[in-house]
């Protein structure tokens, strides 16, 4: 390692630890009041943010970038102001700070409660869009929590600049600088040493493709919230409403195919009336169907599906499809197969939908809705920070109130322990 | 490693994680008849458990444990009946399982609801006391969720008879027997690959002393739940009752020094009236104090604290004092040399009081009353399975809630995402 790097991450966390006790303390007032100047100082930095992303483009360009990858790092007038709209937004979500969990009177008159209060310090670690430098920022600072950003290479003048103009909105209206700080070099070894600060970093979240949720994962000594993979499946139940079930599949698998809530597995029921037609109407709508023997004699252009199929995550237009014998025979392949992010019946038997939601142990269970729904704005949660299929702290979407934690506070009047 | 270790842990995990889907499945009905039937099999099953058990003492007193190390492993009818006890009324709190924590309606008719359910595997790793087994086995069955357990070496015939009559009872009472599993080996590797079991064991919960917490936190990949050290401070304001600040003081410190909720440093008000009596109040009940300059002029029988006191847990009658300038001096001193586990600030001054539970950041911060009360029965959460000083899932007590995570439902017409 470059041996500047773990000094660098050291002062860093250092500053941040100060300025979280600050935010922690910031009334709602002063945390939405920051977030409103910030999108200002992100609409009065237009020129300069543009300026810095036109250079990203250009290198990204002759570093030889896939389209796909220049047009997530490109910025416009309109995608900026998007942005701070986004900032505005989550200035006027309500602050989870302070909400009092729930409260107890003791028999020995001790009054026992329990608080929402901000984790701390949390580190983003994301790829190229730009967007994340402001949306991460935003969500850390209204939950309350200082943040330290480190963002892919190919955007770092773009991120530079959003990140100047956030800070200078967030000092100007009375918040430490250290609230928000970005990593200030590219080398790699910063993201392991960020990974490594036990007790300094409280949360590391990846936002970005696999490989990146993968080694953050497997390097991080700070608890990760992430997801690694969405190989979410539908199930068509034997009662499903055959139209209902194609609507929901196409939708499911191809309203947009490289989101983590896009389906990646169906399963029929061996008594669902109408499964060539299912599998017709999603190769009819583009999508290549891998299937298991008995679907495959249903429509010749399926393809056949191997083992690995079972357990992939395209996020393209390919879709595996295993006929099952039941809801217990669906709930145990995708206990097997699953990533436990999203799934979701599709019946009218209500009974069979109570068997799938209780026995599938994903963060999101559904009955008669498509997978696609799986988004913290979708939920209601004003905002996402990201999708968790860990099991402790936070599951699913998480938005503001995952970004907290809780005290308990102790009221006494004298209380010893006999 | 010996060679055999991996093979084992992996195959109990595998065990587990099949119970535990069926604990998961179970009714509160079942898992509280469940743990009265392991309560009754442990009164059923005395003489062989106090057998097992005096062969641990006398294999004990052979490899020279300390008397005090030796109370602890000994159980006779009594202390055996009490576990029994505890067992029962475990099973007689309510279950967590199945709460609806939230539930809201979206514009397009999607019914989002966030229910609680169990977190899945769970390692207990322990030292002597073989009431844990007993102890940990009831919360994580009550819960719904599957335990491997890991005693002491020095507990292990006890640990094995108590487990085995747990198991009969389980099992009589139709739950599976790979709800509750204990390690058959006493090789150290087999912590390690349970430690390192991610995806397999869900959190891992150290109970014991300094260097078995330390050494699971640290080699952990798996989730811990646990606290390292309880440096807990009690702040005398300057507008303390002088009576209640000594009661409360001497309680903190000496109705039990090795707990972790025991008071281990003084904080004293440069305007509290009445210092020198506070100090001489904990000396002449059996304390040392160590003292800063300033509280040393106070009192001849104080001793000179140095650097190191500030951070240090003594688990003994000793506590360190130092004077602080008011409410900032304290919060910033608890920061610095605290492990944010339970402190408290003594005050008639509401306003001070508010301003300490605000700016603490520790899992437990009390006014007028005693570090001492930092228990999960004394929270009136029924039992305990630890105090947790981190920062996300659960904090301060961690009882049947702490054992649980949630996931969300989505009840939905046929909703497509447009």
């Amino acid at each position: 390692m470059n041996e500047d790097i773990q000094p660098l991450i050291d002062a860093m966390t250092s500053r941040a630890r100060i300025a979280a006790r600050a935010i922690a303390a910031a009334s709602d007032a002063d945390k939405a009041a920051a977030l409103r100047s910030a999108a200002a100082a992100l609409r009065a930095s237009q020129t300069a943010i543009l300026d810095a992303n036109a250079r990203d483009m250009e290198e990204g360009a002759k570093r030889g970038l896939s389209s796909a990858m220049l047009d997530r790092l490109r910025l416009d007038e309109t995608r900026l102001g998007g942005v701070a709209d986004a900032v505005e937004q989550v200035a006027a979500l309500a602050d989870p700070v302070g909400e009092i969990i729930d409260r107890t009177e003791r028999p020995n008159g001790l009054i026992m409660e329990r608080i929402r209060v901000p984790i701390g310090v949390i580190a983003i670690v994301y790829e190229s869009r730009p967007n994340v430098t402001a949306d991460a920022a935003a969500l850390c600072l209204r939950s309350g929590n200082a943040v330290i950003l480190r963002g892919g290479s190919e955007a770092a003048n773009s991120n530079r600049a959003i990140h100047q103009a956030l800070v200078e909105g967030i000092v100007a209206a009375g918040l430490p600088t250290d609230a928000v700080q970005l990593v200030p070099t590219q080398d790699r070894a910063a993201v392991g040493a960020l990974l490594r600060a036990q007790g300094k970093i409280d949360m590391v979240i990846p936002r970005g493709g696999r490989s990146l949720v993968e080694r953050v994962q497997e390097e991080a000594r700070v608890p990760v919230l992430a997801h690694l993979d969405g190989i979410c499946h539908i199930y068509v139940h034997a009662d499903a409403n055959p139209a209902m079930a194609e609507d929901i599949a196409v939708n499911a698998k191809l309203r947009r195919t490289g989101i983590c809530g896009a389906a990646e597995t169906l399963l029929i029921d061996q008594n669902f009336p109408e499964p060539a037609r299912l599998i017709g109407k999603l190769i009819d709508a583009g999508c290549e169907v891998r299937a298991d023997d008995m679907l495959m004699e249903l429509d010749p252009r399926t393809v056949s599906a191997e083992e690995a199929d079972w357990g992939t995550e395209y996020l393209e237009p390919i879709i595996s499809a295993k006929m099952v014998s039941g809801v217990d025979d669906a709930i145990d392949h995708i206990a097997r197969y699953g990533s436990q992010h999203t799934e979701s019946i599709i019946t009218a038997d209500q009974a069979a939908a109570d068997r799938f939601l209780a026995g599938v142990d994903s963060a999101i269970v559904m009955h008669n809705a498509s997978t696609q729904f799986a988004d913290g704005g979708e939920f209601g949660l004003g905002a996402e920070i990201g999708i968790a299929t860990g099991r402790l702290h936070a599951r699913g979407p998480v938005a503001l109130e995952g970004l907290t934690t809780y005290k308990w506070l102790v009221h006494g009047t004298g209380q010893i322990r006999p």
